[in-house]
């Protein structure tokens, strides 16, 4: 029964970098961003040779509960998880892992976010059963992915010898949360540091040993989460148990970064978070004038611009440089391109200012 | 009877360098740019002390002709003429002169762009009564306008001696089209020059002179439409007339600048042409950050842009400098400031794109 597998979709958040095309009440993950699927379909679009949708489950926010069931015909409605509120992932990991062991018992479970772009699927498949594999040994296996550029918004962690009970994982001796420039060039350069991808499989016995060694509270409130996971009044009872959660954290700081059992198994695939427009870019590729176009644009002579135009209407542009363009139908955002990262400042500023049909 | 007042409206144009605000169907003069009157409203607001309504003309294409007799509720239908084809400025001066003289008999009359913002009002009268007394003696009366920067798009007159028998006018002694830059810087600290507004006040019967001088072969067509003027079948008379027009040139080149009889009254008032975004905005005015906004706009660190979003829809901008952005419903213009004048680039391509649309 060890082997059975099961997977937790993270799709909280909201992607306010994204703004004006991510908002409130239709954010990055469940977006096409990148073709015809949401981030969510394609999450578990790649997951499908691996965990079949019956064991799919999505924790995310209840708002999105309905939703997320019209985005995944294929996953049981019951296993649309929607938290009261947002508080952090430890708790997302914990209410995920407490229903699969409520009602499907013990097993493995791969935690991963619904909003990253990730390339091509064959070789997340590939890197997802090693981590399952060596998730058997009873380690905490988060995903590794090998820096393309000095970030300094990521984890990095630091990875040692080879395992040799788990083939294709490693040892992990060091974590590093946001480093410095120096520090970020510097790891880019090594071989031995990887971002944290936030992808993460564990066994669920594991899991509830390790979330009662170090998060002991919510360890508790995950075993009345497991208790009450097959019963009718589940939602009822979730409602009553999750304003209880102290550890209002992410499982990395809570959980991972504290553990002794945690392995690393490098990312096969091409991982790109999307986390901002230039992100959003970097994913989609230049034209020959180094322009990323969706939508409808004339440019007269404009190079290194992003442009992103779903709502039908012309974007016209002459001479210009390393701009960001998007148009919604209510909204239209201008920055330049290294400023792509401030953009949740206007999501901010539209906050204070109780403009909410714009958030 | 030499000093019956009238004013011709010059309102043909497109205004594509105001694209997409101003568009093929509803061009530049035809909108509310600076208020809440349309350019030829305040046209013809500015006139009311000199020139009663019933002597306002307007020429126009003839498309919008209805556009404007809804616009100029004081000016009289038949006032409003409509040119069968864009022909250039003498064509209009012609037409305007020979339905004014078919109609009214001889006098004065001021030929005015319909898509200048000129300001203070009582400075512009100030100025075109001198204009009128000037015209006169027999003068051909240009206003001139002390140029304010080294514009290079411009026409220029050089101004010679006071004139004793009109005051407040001078001699010309110059015309220069569209100067050098280093040209333009000279003349800009020069006393001695100013920019050709395109604001012309004759006595209609040296008016027809001149043509009969300079343009024969339009001074007879003139002679044809003011015997067609005040005919019930004018307009089908003008479809006749209008075609056999070779004289297809501006009235500056065609008649000013050659004529011995022209004589420059300086504005007393500013005038800006209000061509491009940037010149729009210089009419505008900056806020503190350097920003020219009209319409709904979250700035975050923004500085030196020009905002124009009419459209009801909110514009967001983070760390923006030296931007254009205008906003309309079924198009968004992005460009550098410096870029504004190659803005009519846009409106080709469409052309050539046939995107009638958004033309």
């Amino acid at each position: 029964m060890a082997d059975l597998r099961s997977a937790v979709v993270m799709a909280g958040g909201v992607g306010s970098r994204l703004w004006p095309y991510s908002r409130k009440n239709r954010p990055k993950q469940l977006l096409p961003l990148l073709g015809d699927r949401t981030m969510l379909q394609a999450t578990v679009d790649r997951l499908a040779p691996l965990v079949p949708p019956e064991r799919v489950f999505v924790v995310t926010n209840r708002e999105y509960v309905e939703e997320v069931r019209g985005q995944l015909a294929g996953v049981p409605a019951e296993n649309i998880l929607g938290e009261p509120e947002g508080f952090g992932t430890a708790p997302a990991v914990a209410l995920g892992a407490a229903v699969i062991r409520g009602r499907l018992g013990p097993g493995l479970a791969a935690f991963l976010p619904a909003d990253h772009s990730i390339s091509p699927h064959a070789a997340f498949q590939t890197t997802l059963e090693t981590a399952f594999r060596a998730a058997e040994t009873g380690r905490i296996v988060t995903v590794g992915v090998r820096p393309t550029a000095p970030a300094t918004g990521f984890g990095y962690l630091r990875v040692g010898a080879p395992l040799d009970d788990a083939p294709g994982a490693y040892a992990v001796d060091e974590f590093v949360e946001k480093p410095s420039l120096d520090d970020a060039i510097a790891y880019a350069e090594s071989e031995a540091y990887f971002w944290n991808a936030g992808i993460f499989v564990w066994d669920l016995d594991v899991l509830f040993a390790e979330f009662k060694q170090y998060l002991p509270h919510l360890a508790a409130l995950g075993e009345e989460m497991a208790a009450a996971a097959a019963t009718p009044d589940f939602v009822a009872r979730l409602d009553e148990i999750w304003p209880r959660i102290t550890d209002r954290t992410a499982v990395d700081y809570g959980i991972v970064e504290r553990s002794k059992r945690v392995a690393c198994v490098p990312a096969a695939f091409r991982w790109d978070d999307v986390g901002s427009w230039s992100a959003l870019a970097a994913v989609l590729g230049p034209d020959a004038d180094g322009n990323v176009i969706v939508g409808d644009h004339i440019g007269i002579g404009s190079r290194q611009c992003i442009v992103f135009a779903k709502a039908g209407r012309l974007v016209a542009t002459v001479g210009l440089e390393d701009v960001v363009i998007v148009d919604t139908g209510d909204a239209v955002l201008v920055c330049p391109r290294d400023r792509a990262q401030d953009v949740r400042d206007i999501v901010q500023r539209l906050r204070e200012q109780g403009s909410h049909e714009l958030l």
